[in-house]
Formats: C-alpha cells, structure tokens, sequence
C-alpha cells in the first residue's frame, strides 16, 4: 500500500456516498461500491469501509458546513438492504501495514468527531438510521452521530463484535463512546463488546446502545418525523445559500514537496523532516463578511485552512518517514491580524463561525499529528493570532533574537490576539495556552495583557510563549544539532513521549479516543494473536479462530 | 525468567534498603546489592532496580503505616555515594519477557502511588534527598516523594533518559507526573525527556523538576532541617505504638493452587482460570480497636487483606497464563458487617485507618490486574460492604437466584454499606458504584437507600448490582458457557478492552498512568526499534546506538 492518498475529493467523484438535500435536512446514504476500495486485493463488501471510503464521509461533513448551510439535520442510512454498515474492511486491516492501520483509524477517528463538532459548533445535528446489520465500525458511525434510531425486526442490531471476531478493539472510537457517551453499564459494555451477534430491540434502549427503537413497518416515517422534530427545535440561523469549495491548487514536486497558494512544504529525506511554510496574506483583508463570501474559498483564511489541512493529510500518510515538521511562516503580521480579526468580530455570521471552527479542527489535527512538531520564529514571519496558536500545539519552538547579520526582513515577533484565549480549544477543552502554563495559571492573563503587541524575542521568552530564543551566533548550529538529534531518536518512543507530554490536565472522550484507546490498539494492532499468521486478523473468513498465545499481561 | 516471586519479604530479609527511625522521621537508605537481582544475568550496578527491590521497598512503605505509625516524614536516601538511583536496571529489562516487563511496571507504578497515598491517608510525607545523578526510574522514585531536594554540586541531577538512550518511555509514571504532577511546562519537558545528561541546579527549580535546590556543604542539614518542620507542620495524630506484621500463613500446592488463613486459590491450568474463594469471618467482631489492635494483624479484616493482596500479586506475576479470575465468598454477611462496623465506625482511629485505607489500595489493584474479572455470588456467600465492592470491580458478575436444589446454603444476598459510597474510590476517585452508574446517577441514591438489607437476587439486579442472575436451571450452563468463550478470546484484546471499559468517567494522575502512559509503554515495548536485536534496549551499553525503522505511524 504504497501508492499515493489523495485527500481531495468532491461529490462528482463519490463512489460510496450520496446525498440528497431537502430543506434543512440531508439525507445521507452510505452505498459502498465493492469494487471501489483505495488500494488492490480486497472488496468492501456490506457496506465495509476503507480510508478512500472516509475521505469522501469527511469530504460529505465539510461540504455539508460550507455549501450546504441550510441543513440542521443530517440523517445518515444505508443504501442497501439489509445491512447498514459492516465496518472497517478486514482484508484491507489484515494486509495494511501497522503505521496505515494507525493513519486510517486516527484519520476516521477524526471524523466521526466532526459529526459531533458539527452539531456542537453549527448546529448541524446528526441521526443514525439503523437498519440491518451494524457492526463494529458501522456502529462506531453510528455512536459519533447524535442520535441513534434502530428499526425493530428481527435481524437489525448493533454490535461490537471486533474482540471476539477479530482479537482487536473497536478502536474508531467504540470503546470510548460506549462508556463516556452512551454511559453503558460497564458489565454491559463488557457483555456488548464480547459477543459477535450484538443487541437489537428493546434491549437496545434498555442499555442506552440506542435512543430509539421503531417498528421496521414505520421506520422510514419515524425517521423524517423525527429530523423534522430536531429540525424545528435547532437553534442554527437560517442561511439562504452557501459558498463552493473549489480544487486546491496544489503540485507535488519529484521529490515529493509540496506546493500550495499559502505554503509550501519542502521535503529533507535524508534529514527525515518536512519544512513548513505558511505565507501571510498578500492582499488587504475583505471589508466585511459580504466581500468575504463573494470571495467564498479564495478568501485567504480558508483558503490557508484548506491548504494546511490537506499538508498534513498529505504528509502523514503518505510520508511516514518524514519525522520531524518544521513549521515556518513569513509575511505582514499586522495583515494577517486584520484578516483575522474580520472573523473573530464577525464570529455570529455563519461563514466567519465555519471558518473559525474549521481552524479548531485543524489545530486538533495538528495535535495529535504524530510527528515530531518543531516551529521556528524567524525574521520576517507571520505568528500571529491563529498562527501562533500553532507555536503551543508544536513540541518546540526557536525564536530569532536581535539582529542576524545580512538578513533584512522584520524582526521575528509573536502577536497574540482574542483567538488565543478561547476559540480554539484542544481536545481537552483547555487552551493551549492554559495547558502551557497548567503549573503557572497566573501566565495565562500575563499573556493575555499583552495581546495585539508585537513581542520580540526577549519578551515572549519571559511571557513563556517560546521555547528557545537564540541569537544570530547560536541560532544555526543548534537548531541544526537539536534537528539532527531528533531524527536520531526511536519514531516509536518519540510517538509515545509526544503523545503523553501534548496533553497535560484534564482528560475529554476525544483525549481519551486518542490517548488511551488509540494506544492500546496500537498495542493490539502489532500482537501476534491479531496480526501474526494465526492471529485473528489473519484467519478472519477462513472459518478457523485465531491460535492465541494465553499470557496475560 | 520463570521462577516463583514471592512478595512476601521483610526487614531481616532485605538486601537493598535499611531504615532508621528517628522519632516522626524515618531515614531510608536505597543501596542496591549488585549482587542481589531476583533473577540470574545481571548486576543491579548504581542502585538499578529490578523487581526484587521493589518488593522491598513496598514493604518499607507498608511496614511504616502499619509497625511505625509514630513516622510523619519519610527521608528516602541513596545509601551509596555519586549516584541517587540510576533506575531499572536495563539488562535486567532486555531479558525480560513482555509481560514481565509489563507488570513489573505494573507493580513498581503501585508502589510509588503508595508513597502519594502515605501522604494523602496518613500524613506520612515523602522527601526525596537527591545527591548524584537520579535517572530515570530514579528520577520516577523521586517524583513520587511529594518533596525533592537536590544538591547543588557539578554532579548531582534529574534526568529521564529513557528516550534518548533506550528508546522506551520513562513508564513509571515519569511522563505523567512531569506534565500532572510537576506541571512542568510541556516544551521544556520536551527538553527534559529528550536530553540525556538531564537537568541540574537552579534550572532544576526554574523548570519545577525539583522543590529545592540546597549547597552540597549543607545538603544533609538542610534536608533533616526540612524533614523537621514537615514533622511539626504534620496533622497526623502522635501514635505510640504500632502492629507487627508478621509472615503469612500460605501454602503453595503442586498444581499451584494457593490456601491461606481466609481464602484460597484454586487453579484450572486447561480452563485458563483461577477460582479465588474469600472466607468471611469466624469469630464475633472485636469489641473494639483495643480488642483490634491487641490481635494485631491476625484481626480478621486485616488477615483477609493481607492475604488477598498476596494473591493478587502471586497470581499476577507468577501465573500469567491464568486469564480468568472467577471470585467467590463463602460466609457469614452480618458477622462480617460487624467486623467491617468495627473499622467504619473508628475511622479516625489510626489503626482503623489504615486497614480501610489497605483495602483501598487492594481494590485499585484489581481495578488495574489485567484479567478478566468474574464474581459469582453463589448461596452463602459474603459481599457484603468492603467485599460487595468487589462485585463492582469485576467485569461481569452472576447471581444466584432462588432455591437450588440440595443446596442448603443461606439464598444468595448482597449488603451494601457506608464502604460502598465513598472511602473506597477507585483511581478515577469516583466510587465504583459512581463509575458504574455514570449514564444513571439516581441509581447510586436507589442503592444507598438500600443500605444495610440483605438484598436477594432480583432486588440486585433491579437495583443494577450484578450483571446477570440465574436460577437453579440455567446457572451451571449459562457460566460453564461464558468461562469457556472467555477463555478462548485473545488476551491481547482482553487486555485493551478492560483497560478501556474499566474506567469510565473522570481521569486523574493515577488512571493516566495506568490507561494511557502504560499502553503506549506497552506498544513500545515490543516494537522492534527498543527491543528487537538491534533495538535501544539490547543495544544499550555496546556503544552503539539502536538501529530504527524511520517510519512513524
């Protein structure tokens, strides 16, 4: 599987996915081609699903916030008889290598949280209409949606059949939002997970696995009352039209770097590192909302948001190798502020709100890149704002200090504004920044006080913003020997390290998924009883049980 | 590695640690006997560590509670000069089979929680006086003292280096109590793990690594001076006298099945499982703690912890193979609502203290056993407070129901108590019954008006108590079913899935060491870039560096 991803897609591509629009409500069907899957030797058959199958489910979750405003609920079915979604494709986990099954289920993980984000931040409420069989990741899909309605016959159920079938854990997310968002009874949680044929009927709602139970003679009824019912009682404003997302303008260069309008990323194989560099606006900031949505995608603060997430789509699944992101940036700092500070004034009109919501995301998705982050605050750069929240998500950052010989851009500066202390929220529902000074909480309004400054070297070193400042005497050689070091190091221990020093404080289903339930599939996902020849993965269809080694742990 | 470990030990056995008491303060001495590793093929050189001294060193801390009451500050020391602790010992690590290596950190993370929960249950504060280089899982020892001094010379440091030279994580809690307990700030603990020399003097203290720093010339004033005012600053009670902990009363039989005083272990080696049978009381309750402390640590609730707790352990480390734990209780539940009375009721008594604070520990440590959990409460049987807690730590219990035939044993019942809502938290410091009822908070109020009656099989299971009763027809098939398929499933998955059920709800600085940091320890640990032949850890002391696969996942 070695073959280029592409992340880009839009609905004149779709093979698995369609939708049809109805007002405030989409109907969303899930009609998996077989023979559609991203890579050879596997048919996504029963509605299973693989990564090309959720580039478009995430592709459907974007469009739906950008062009599609209107809608309030989106009701998600199958479109074939009999079985709404059986999960992940096995034959595709059983021959993927382990750092793509890790990519696909931090990718799919992903976006099962923006059905919830969906709701949570625009009012875009997601049903799950069951019928037929709905299987482990299939009812992962169904778990991330907020309501979960089931027909009642007698072969439709729910079902996390992946430890008993498959010796791996429903890791996209099963495990987490069975216990923390459904609140199941852990015994029954533990009976759910461990038998292969799932719950149906009554005992469905009794264990809270589902909200509602209907007669499979008036389901489809039901399930449009009940969008109607959710659609009436949103809160979301009515948006009389949305904006279109264009193709990304983007080359890949032979040597794989990458090209976009706002940044390029530029490939070091030997050095195992990618170099990121985001370019601040060149043009005035649009007037006001209005000229921003006739600009609709080309307006700059999406279309860095679009370009940036693809980048890191791009290179974490397609470049493993490339350990260590360098994150850059140049151009006019006050600029940017100003483009920014179009949306952050404008946060109650719909598209400054998707905008804003979309750099959350992407933020997170920065988070929980697992890649050693660094940033380096050079002369002529551009932190500022929502880009210099991306010196907090990094591991490291370097500050240029004083003049460098030579060098006649601006001086390196850091700009905080209003979108450092609130609107982008980690995973674990803390700032960045007060999960920076988790042992110093008193830093945070230090900070906060000096917002809209342009603050050198010397003084984001003493407000703690930077890690390390450095003057034109030490700034190459030792980030050239700390850059060397790092790709020195295990890629396996720095995943571990990074993963538990990025989130300090208080823990959220999403750190969790993340966290804890990502890593002990991680685990799983690499054991013999799972992946070796006799493990589950393996045998799964052969109708012979995985050969377990019996020693626990 | 497959020698029986006995966790059993105490002061005349010890080789690696020697106390002495000075009135509220008590001076322990880590040095290491080369000479004496639990195993063959390797040398514990700079007061490394391997299991063996563990199991010491949680006697130490046990013993202080129990046989030196009178201690309010624990000084912990190296006994030899040039170097604190240099942490587990790495060859000792290399030849370790996985699940070794796994609950060794299983049992070493308890360990230092119980230095944290000396402080917190009993006033009994750990100062860690470091001089020379602390490493690693030296480092880790030092960080759960809640105190650390180190001495300002040229030598002396914290460091974990784990990541650099090894290529694993600082498990032992290192990386969680960095960023939860410490605080420190997340790029400078970035620093900190990635360095190997570690971090000295007033950096040390700048970046919260340490409390203080102190000049070498006056290092041993300052720390006993220190040890003084926390002595006099403590709120814990004066305590003439302590108990005496004498050895247990255990045998071992052929087929490894295990009989104590109160409770025995009988073993299925070709079902995979272990059926635990806890005895209640046979004599009255004490009249009162002098009657209690008289009888010393043959008092009932006392001997029954001490000896559960031995089974644990045993049959944690020494029985991996052993994945199902099925518990049962035979006995009287008032008597044994009597002798728990006793406790409950003098619960600032400091003997009364401490054994209800053990029977804390003791829970959370099968919160954390990685096996597959089943309680059956069969006619006769004793859950009663303290033990019914333990049908709340299992993954699924059965109860009887109704008559059985020629069974002539009292009906099955459950009896909750004062010990079921709130002395006995779990790590995420909700109560069991909390955890179980997140989806349903109003049930904890059902259950705790129910106090005190001897609940039959449907009034549990109405009150959402067990998982599932059964009556004289279905009992012996419906469980004999489940132990087998239980049995069969992969232990690997077994592990995710509990350690993921398990704990639902809040998280704390305990239940992400045990469900985040470890999982990933776990992953790396059998990855091939730190254990593989030419991974960090087998490389480790060749001088040449470990060979890595690039790839990040």
């Amino acid at each position: 599987m070695t073959r280029q991803i592409d992340f880009q897609t839009d609905p004149s591509q779709y093979r698995h996915w369609r939708v049809e629009y109805d007002g405030p409500v989409a109907n969303l069907y899930m009609d998996v081609d077989e023979n559609g899957g991203l890579f050879e030797g596997y048919q996504l058959k029963l509605n299973s699903y693989d990564l090309g199958v959720d580039i478009e489910l995430a592709d459907v979750v974007q469009r739906m916030r950008f062009e599609h405003p209107q809608v309030k609920v989106v009701i998600m079915r199958s479109g074939k008889p009999g079985v709404f979604c059986a999960g992940a494709n096995i034959r595709m986990l059983g021959k993927a290598a382990h750092g793509h099954k890790v990519n696909f289920c931090k990718f799919t993980n992903e976006t099962r949280n923006t059905f919830e984000a969906a709701e949570a931040d625009s009012g875009q409420k997601y049903i799950a209409a069951v019928r037929g069989a709905c299987a482990g990741g299939g009812y992962e899909l169904a778990l991330a949606c907020n309501h979960i309605m089931l027909t009642n016959d007698s072969t439709s159920s729910v079902a996390l059949p992946e430890v008993p079938l498959l010796a791996v854990l429903p890791g996209t997310g099963g495990l987490t939002r069975v216990t923390d968002k459904r609140k199941v009874r852990r015994d029954r949680a533990d009976i759910f997970c461990s038998i292969e044929e799932g719950v149906k009927g009554q005992r469905a709602v009794d264990w809270r696995l589902v909200d509602e139970i209907v007669p499979n003679s008036k389901f489809d009824d039901v399930v449009l009352q009940r969008a109607g019912e959710f659609a009436a009682a949103s809160h979301k404003a009515d948006v009389a039209e949305g904006i279109k997302l264009t193709p990304l303008n983007r080359t890949i260069g032979e040597d794989g770097s990458l090209t976009y309008s706002t940044l390029e990323a530029q490939v070091d194989r030997k050095g195992g590192k990618v170099t990121i560099t985001l370019h601040g606006p060149d043009s005035d900031a649009p007037a006001d909302m209005d000229a921003f949505f006739a600009m609709g995608d080309q307006a700059y603060m999406l279309r860095l948001a679009r370009e940036l997430d693809d980048a890191i789509l791009h290179l974490r699944l397609n470049e493993m190798e490339l350990g260590l992101w360098v994150i850059r940036s140049q151009g006019d700092p006050e600029k940017f502020a100003a483009h920014e500070a179009l949306l952050m004034s404008n946060a109650d009109h719909w598209l400054a709100n998707e905008v804003l919501k979309y750099w959350k995301r992407i933020l997170k998705r920065l988070d929980v890149t697992s890649r050693s982050l660094v940033a380096l605050v050079e002369h002529g750069s551009c932190f500022t704002g929502i880009l210099a929240e991306i010196l907090f998500a990094v591991d490291r950052s370097y500050m240029m200090e004083g003049e460098f010989e030579g060098d006649n851009r601006r001086i390196a500066t850091v700009t905080l504004s209003d979108a450092n202390f609130g609107p982008m929220p980690m995973g674990n529902d803390l700032t960045r920044l007060q999960t920076r000074f988790l042992g110093e909480p008193e830093s945070v309004g230090l900070a906060q006080a000096r917002m809209g400054e342009a603050l050198d070297a010397g003084e984001a070193d003493d407000l703690g913003l930077v890690t390390t400042i450095l003057d034109d005497i030490d700034w190459e050689d030792e980030i050239r020997i700390f850059l060397e070091e790092r790709a020195s190091f295990s890629p396996d221990a720095m995943t571990g390290m990074e993963a538990n020093l990025r989130f300090a404080g208080p823990e959220t289903m999403e750190t969790r998924i993340f966290g804890r339930l990502t890593a002990w599939q991680n685990w799983i996902f690499i054991r013999p009883n799972a992946v070796g020849e006799d493990g589950a993965l393996q045998r799964y269809g052969t109708g012979v049980r995985g050969d377990f080694n019996k020693e626990r742990v």
